[in-house]
């Protein structure tokens, strides 16, 4: 939680963090702002004090919705130190990080450098500013970072807006499949009213628009269809006409329009019918996705329910990830992941995880079975809290049937 | 142009270009492979040799579209060296980055990092790959980067593509323009059929999904009226109702849907009429525009067009970021920028820039005057192209009128 931070950084003997912003989305930028449209600068939180922000000019009325301190840079002095050095901006940035520092109140010490960008730039400064500014060390991180450990729990606020958008993506979900289910059939395709197919790619378009008729946007959904749906992330070819019969993996996890949180939550349909081996494997599916659910609880290890879906498919005769980790048939990949600002967090639900669970757990729980050569694929996916109360409670508010009939 | 990017590595001794994927869309990493939805793995450029695709043995299905030799992390042993290392990811992720270059058949030497992603994970990586394997140097690079040289000039294929989505884009323009046209007025606002007044967020999502319909997607387009509006990068209240009179900057920059080239246009509009002073700004923005238009060729200095513009627009009474680089108002940007699969690229016409124009180029010209206090601001802006013939030629098929007129 949001509120672990500062005990984080002390565990890490961070001085400080240092955020530096692009025009790319930034978890660790819009957890510490609680969220501004600011496409350049820097946030910097010194241990035990509120972050402050520092942006062009441009958008200084942007970040000051924020409520944090905002500097300019030009409050900072950055025209000058181009003039000082004469023109060159590569020596001027550098000088520049050093006063956003100072103006944190941080003249020296361990500084976390995160945020998303450019490879090229940011590795460069940094090199460059190690050997420049040996008052300070810039670090980096990876495995479970910081921000990755203050995710880990969503506070109350947090869970009351991922339950919201849970709500909001229920509706989306019914609202497709009512789209779908308004269509006809002829040689075995759902077809339009003038006779024409509907295809793969219409079917996003409605997708998009109804995600943000909620204020959601779409971050690259699966709708995939037959032989498609067997490989776990392919996305899905857009002239493809629907045809009846065929197993659809349909994956969405939406951000909230703008960024923010997210959902994320996938549904297997059949159009008319189902046949035999897409229903037998989707039976085996919900018999795994019950099975985890009944489980998980606080304080259990992470890696546990993956392995009793492993086992559970293994016994059935499927290949798992753990048992043959080249397959790309069977059960291929983790049993979910946790969920915020990034599609995914820790814990991991991966036969290798470490993690545990813990109240305040936002995850996933995804089991599926792949069949590319047979043609078709299989996944059910649902958000899930771990409450105060210890108890799993899902956030998806939608049906699980496989299959969707056509109303003509 | 891509034919270049041999000769640029030569320039700067690089033996290889590794691009670092993640979930984030780059522009370094969809240039390489023509655009393909991958969110991990690496694109590796051998000099004078084709890019090859290392990915999750999930994406490969979505990696092969690109036409590139594509490996799974299974095909070079990831598994294996997770074993070995005794489930030490970290160890393991930095003994699968060699594996990565052997496969490309670069076993040692410079090898250029580039991509979009996590900054603390990049930074941790590549100081401990460069201390563990000294075979090897990994370099960033900021400033004129190798992706941007390559930007630079845009080839035959890129220049049709921009155009098209420049015509797209004038189709959204003007059906935005007779969506606000179709409703009424009522207290000096613009009020739907209801009597309730149209707001900015109606707008926006208008626009949001008309994009959507022409296979856009808006990348946190600019709708602000009145004091909003005279700040360049304020993205405007969404609950504001729009209102009679008031100045309102539309920027618009949409991409392909899922990722590729951009385009990238303003206008100015006033609803109902235009006051005086809006008026009479809104002439010398158009006046600081064509005069631009006039002089751009080839060879020329990218500074000399905003140099001009600055010179005319002090002689009127303004400030400039020139005459006062710490003003937020009268003209306080910059006069454009290149523009391809990312919204700001080379050239920069700046007063501060060094580049020269160039055949090939795709630039935007945006004159603005920003006078917040007085509530309102103003900004033109069109995407060209310098052709074959050197000429500069307009992408962005829409006019310039600044009131737009209700019909009812």
């Amino acid at each position: 939680m949001k509120a672990d931070l500062d005990h984080l950084m002390a565990a890490r003997d961070l001085t400080a963090i240092l955020v530096e912003c692009s025009d790319h989305f930034s978890a660790a930028r819009d957890y510490l702002t609680g969220g501004v449209s600011i496409t350049q600068g820097k946030v910097i939180k010194k241990r035990a004090a509120p972050p402050i922000l520092i942006v062009n000019p441009m958008e200084t009325e942007e970040a000051r919705k924020s409520g944090l301190h905002v500097y300019s840079y030009y409050d900072l002095g950055y025209a000058d130190l181009l003039k000082e050095m004469k023109g060159d901006r590569d020596q001027a940035t550098r000088a520049f990080w050093i006063k956003c520092l100072e103006a944190a109140g941080v003249p020296e010490g361990k500084v976390g450098i995160y945020g998303v960008g450019d490879h090229n730039v940011i590795i460069d400064i940094v090199a460059r500013l190690g050997d420049q500014y040996p008052q300070y060390t810039f670090a980096g991180e990876t495995g479970m970072t910081i921000f990755h450990e203050a995710f880990l729990t969503k506070d109350a606020d947090e869970l009351g807006r991922m339950r919201d958008i849970g709500v909001r993506v229920g509706k989306v979900l019914q609202a497709t499949w009512d789209y779908i289910a308004s269509h006809g059939a002829r040689d075995q395709m759902v077809v339009k009213e003038d006779g024409s197919p509907l295809t793969v790619g219409a079917v996003k378009r409605f997708v998009r628009r109804t995600l943000l008729d909620h204020d959601l946007e779409d971050t690259d959904m699966i709708f995939a269809q037959g032989r498609d749906a067997g490989f776990p992330h392919s996305r899905g070819e857009t002239p493809d006409a629907i045809k009846l019969g065929q197993s659809i993996v349909f994956d969405l996890f939406p951000r909230e329009l703008g960024g923010g949180y997210h959902h994320d939550c996938t549904r297997t349909w059949c159009v008319g019918f189902a046949p035999d081996e897409v229903r037998q494997a989707y039976d085996q599916v919900m018999e795994a996705f019950d099975l985890s659910v009944e489980i998980i609880r606080p304080g259990m290890d992470a890696k546990a329910p993956q392995e009793a879906v492993q086992d559970y498919f293994e016994a059935r005769g499927h290949k798992t990830s753990r048992s043959d980790p080249m397959t790309i048939e069977g059960y291929v990949h983790s049993l979910g992941h946790g969920l915020g600002m990034n599609v995914h967090e820790r814990p991991l639900l991966s036969h290798l995880s470490t993690d545990k669970f813990q109240k305040g757990n936002i995850i996933t729980i995804e089991p599926g079975l792949y069949y590319p050569e047979r043609g078709f694929g299989v996944r059910i996916e649902d958000t899930f809290c771990i409450n105060e109360q210890g108890e799993l409670v899902s956030l998806t508010p939608f049906h699980k049937e496989l299959v969707l009939p056509l109303k003509s």
